[in-house]
């Protein structure tokens, strides 16, 4: 099945909804034109659908390999690694200085979410690869950047993160890795961490862990946590390749999904100790990592969108292609399954609900361009408060969407769609990690409630509320069936959404348990509210173009229609969901524990 | 991880919701006592723990396989199954005549329950004979019930289901395989079958092949498709063992789960045509075949429930084993996951819904013996047509249900949950197909909708709610803040219900398509109002026995709270698919084909 990017609806959404004219306005951003915006995403969905895509299917039949501490990598991975380098696509959003594009976040966003449609296997190691620039940007030392910048811009190493260890997964106070500094500057790393993604492979000559780890005199949990850099090669003063480093694959994961991406076992120092560098200062690695986290958990909603719109478009043409039954409104022959109400209903909450989650993502790299660029401070500041909290419901809410999306994509397949051949079912089982790494649905619902709703006071939440209002009040001028069905369903979710905030900031002191019992049902709320507000945002832009005869009618036709269906099927969710935060806590916590 | 039966709550189930003293009450049933049904649980647990249990993970990592039209079984199904046969446990049900238990479906539904949740791909071949015994039973000639119905209900034999053919899944008028009448009574049997579960396997020396297929003459459409019996194996006038049939098993299926369990590929008179013998009239054979599936689909319900229930206990046991991250509410060190609010959601969840299936699927069981033996027509008449109108929720909601359960085990596993040796994927894969198999969800609820709503007018779905009111009316009684927010959500949700109710009947014959959009909706809110129906009826009898000092207090406070998580939880769902179906149908509709 081929994919064939929604490019439409991607620079719709980045110039009507996420705003990049004002992107384009920022200091440094004066190449990021509308048009620049169009000949990148045209370029990047050739490479994706011509070279990724076609190697994801395969790719699972025939995953990763671990032999003798090395990985082979599926067929076709390393060559399509090795063009992704050298057609620049890892440099999209990273600095000039460094070999990369220098473009707004909003550009690399739409690349991203395309080259995990492509493969999602495949987009994890440029997705670490991201995440360790970052880091080093924001903390490395100039030494560091000259060593390890460059050539992790051009593809030509990759990075990792090093965070989870056996007994330390959700919990990093946990982490035990220990590094002993070696008086030349250096340390020496010994432990092991488990889940590493792109741990090992054949895709390039070097690996840039960068390891979270204790020293001797840290304090315990987190505040005792140092990050270093331990490269698979040591690097010599010239950049050459210098020896091996003790830091070695031992076994990979057998897994539900995701299979072509090694998952590895790494073990540091048990040949005398593997040689590492501190980054930044001791006991700030926890920040640094964050730096990264946050930067990777953006891009794992995005790899929930990504999965959501190819599960979409294989249960589309599948509909289309399928034939069986009547159409209950005629009485000819055997129809295409897509004229079959239920059918349709499933790809409409597979594609509305896809359409809200970019839409979300993509205003939220646009606000984080501003945040990074603008040059007014309290703009910046403003714009960073709100980026910060979509962070954890972009990624909560795309990626529990996507799984739902995967499970209708299968359901569309009838019977088959069980059968691993077809293809639909490799996005279920995908899917199911987007929940799980970089931080659980249940960790990103803890960050929303306490960092970012008690600690303000739920000021931001509160912020963001006031401008769905001004969408509700552009929706009341629009004197139709549509718009009125919009304009009911998210003002009282909006309604709903304000007062789960109010509870939260209210009885987390008192009743911490109660509130927590109810946050990943506040992130899903948030998601489904903020998700429609931004389909509410795209019908009234797309009904003043009709109106004013612009541009594809039947593309802003579509958009009316699908803000339609995802207010009626799923912001009228909302209510449902108040009442479970707010009223079922005592429920969620009546049994002791030797009851279940 | 071992499977412990819920032996407590299947009996209270039982005695308490499905009126076991009524079905023991009726004529034939004298022995079906209370006593009998503690004894023959108890008896299917230790087998079930003991023998099947053990198998699911370990036949999930080495399927069944195919070699030259034979199909080898995972490891110890074989000997498990003879097991089986031999205990009695296919009989249970089945008539005394030819060598069954002859107890009512009541006391069969929570062994059948057992066993799927000890396998799910080992009790699939039981359950495809259950139907074949059930068609004969009701269809079959003298000759053919004396030569097949003891070997079945024995388990010496299995029978199949063969409906699918590759042009038609959910559409049988699609049928092509061809019977040609040979005149001595026998016909022979062309085409190829898809999709048949137990089509070839090793557990026994003769597979009685069930499958439709149209006479030379017979009318185009469902109208002309008839039932042949088409045994692996002839059977000599003496019961012994005859020639090979022409009905060969050339392939089995890849698929995303239930691996252990051969899906065939059957090809019939490929070599000079196979014998075949019609059972009950021509073109009666959907008819027939419904008999069968409508016993396969409250089967397939059960499955849902069992493998929810199993997967609801592996989630337990990792959560009270797996040490992360502190308590919220204390300071000391990490605690067991258990104690995190959202871990308690999750099992909360799976357990309430779980638990409400249940209930509903015994009920329906209960029914189903007044329906099958009561002494009074009228009675016979009434309680038939609330299981007729129950099947289609149970086998749908329950399925539906079993995947969410599925996903959340996965979620509570973490990353642990992703790597196959876990076991936790195993019933997300698994759960997939209950969805699809014996009529996708979409196919019962066009039967709830159609047979069972409209075509009454809704007069039974409205009896049923008036037994809920009753319920409500009882709820009224108890003066406490749980069954004030029971009472809530179960009188909103079933004023909730009824509306859909009216809707439909009243639109369907003028916007059919309307109607039909919201099908599924409609079902999965008749599910989890009547499925909070029966919480709600167990709260109040467990708060009976409470002040009355009887029983077990704790499993009475925990079935209480249970009730009040899936009312606040579960039941407050209702609002939000009301609104989708009565006001949704817009935006499912709106699209033309060629906008998707």
């Amino acid at each position: 099945m081929p994919y064939q990017a929604p490019l439409k609806d991607m620079l719709f959404v980045m110039n009507e909804l996420a705003d990049l004219a004002a992107v384009n306005a920022l200091p440094g951003n004066e190449d990021a034109t509308a048009d620049t915006a169009e000949a990148i995403l045209e370029e990047n969905a050739k490479f994706v659908s011509g070279v990724v895509a076609p190697l994801n299917a395969p790719s699972d039949k025939e995953p990763s390999w671990w032999h003798d501490g090395q990985v082979t990598t599926s067929k076709g991975f390393k060559e399509a690694f090795k063009q992704f380098g050298e057609a620049g696509w890892q440099g999209v959003q990273h600095p000039v200085e460094f070999g990369g594009q220098g473009l707004p976040k909003l550009f690399a966003t739409p690349c991203i979410e395309m080259l995990n449609a492509g493969s999602i296997s495949f987009a994890l190691c440029p997705l670490l690869s991201d995440g360790a620039i970052e880091a080093l940007l924001t903390a490395g030392s100039d030494e560091q950047k000259a060593i390890y910048l460059e050539k992790l811009v051009s593809g030509e190493w990759t990075g990792t993160m090093n965070l989870t260890e056996p007994q330390a997964g959700s919990d990093l106070a946990a982490v035990r890795t220990r590094a002993v500094p070696q008086g030349d500057g250096t340390y020496k790393v010994f432990g092991t961490k488990i889940f590493i993604t792109y741990g090992e492979h054949d895709f390039s000559d070097n690996i840039v862990h960068l390891v979270l780890a204790r020293t001797p005199d840290a304090p315990a949990g987190v505040k005792g946590i140092s990050l270093f850099i331990v490269p698979k090669f040591l690097v010599n003063a010239d950049g050459s390749l210098g020896e091996r480093n003790d830091a070695h694959c031992v076994s990979i994961e057998h897994k539900l999904g995701i299979k072509a991406s090694p998952t590895a076992v790494l073990q540091f120092g048990d040949h005398g100790g593997a040689i590492g560098t501190l980054v930044g200062e001791e006991n700030r690695g926890l920040e640094y990592m964050f730096i990264m986290m946050n930067a990777a958990r953006f891009g794992v909603g995005l790899q929930g969108i990504g999965l959501a719109e190819r599960a979409y478009q294989k249960a589309v043409a599948f509909a289309k292609d399928r034939v069986q039954s009547r159409d209950l409104a005629g009485s000819a022959g055997p129809v295409s399954i897509i004229h079959h109400p239920d059918v349709r209903r499933m790809l409409m909450s597979m594609r509305s609900q896809t359409e809200a989650a970019r839409a979300l993502a993509y205003v939220g790299a646009g606000l984080s361009d501003v945040a990074h660029s603008h040059a007014d401070a309290e703009v910046r500041k403003v714009n960073l408060a709100v980026y910060e909290y979509l962070v954890p419901i972009i990624k909560g809410w795309s990626t529990e969407m996507s799984q739902d999306v995967a499970r209708d994509g299968v359901q569309v397949h009838g019977g088959m769609g069980f059968i691993e051949e077809t293809g639909a079912a490799q996005h279920y089982r995908d899917a199911k990690i987007l929940t799980i790494y970089e931080g659980t649905t249940a960790i990103q619902a803890n960050d929303l409630v306490g960092r970012k709703t008690v600690r303000d006071g739920g000021a931001v939440a509160r912020n963001i509320l006031a401008q769905v209002r001004a969408t509700e009040a552009a929706l009341a001028g629009v004197d139709n069936v549509d718009f009125k069905a919009i304009l009911g369903q998210l003002s009282a979710g909006s309604k709903d959404l304000e007062a789960v905030v109010d509870y939260v900031v209210a009885n987390v002191k008192t009743d911490v348990k109660g509130v927590f019992s109810g946050s990943v049902l506040y992130l899903k709320l948030a998601g489904i509210v903020l998700g429609g507000w931004q389909m509410a945002r795209a019908a009234v832009i797309a009904q003043q173009k009709l109106e004013a005869g612009e541009g594809d009618a039947a593309f802003y036709k579509a958009k009316i229609a699908t803000a339609r269906f995802f207010a009626d099927h799923i912001l009228s969710q909302a209510s449902g969901l108040r009442n479970a935060i707010i009223n079922g806590s005592a429920g969620v916590l009546a049994l002791d524990i030797e009851q279940f």
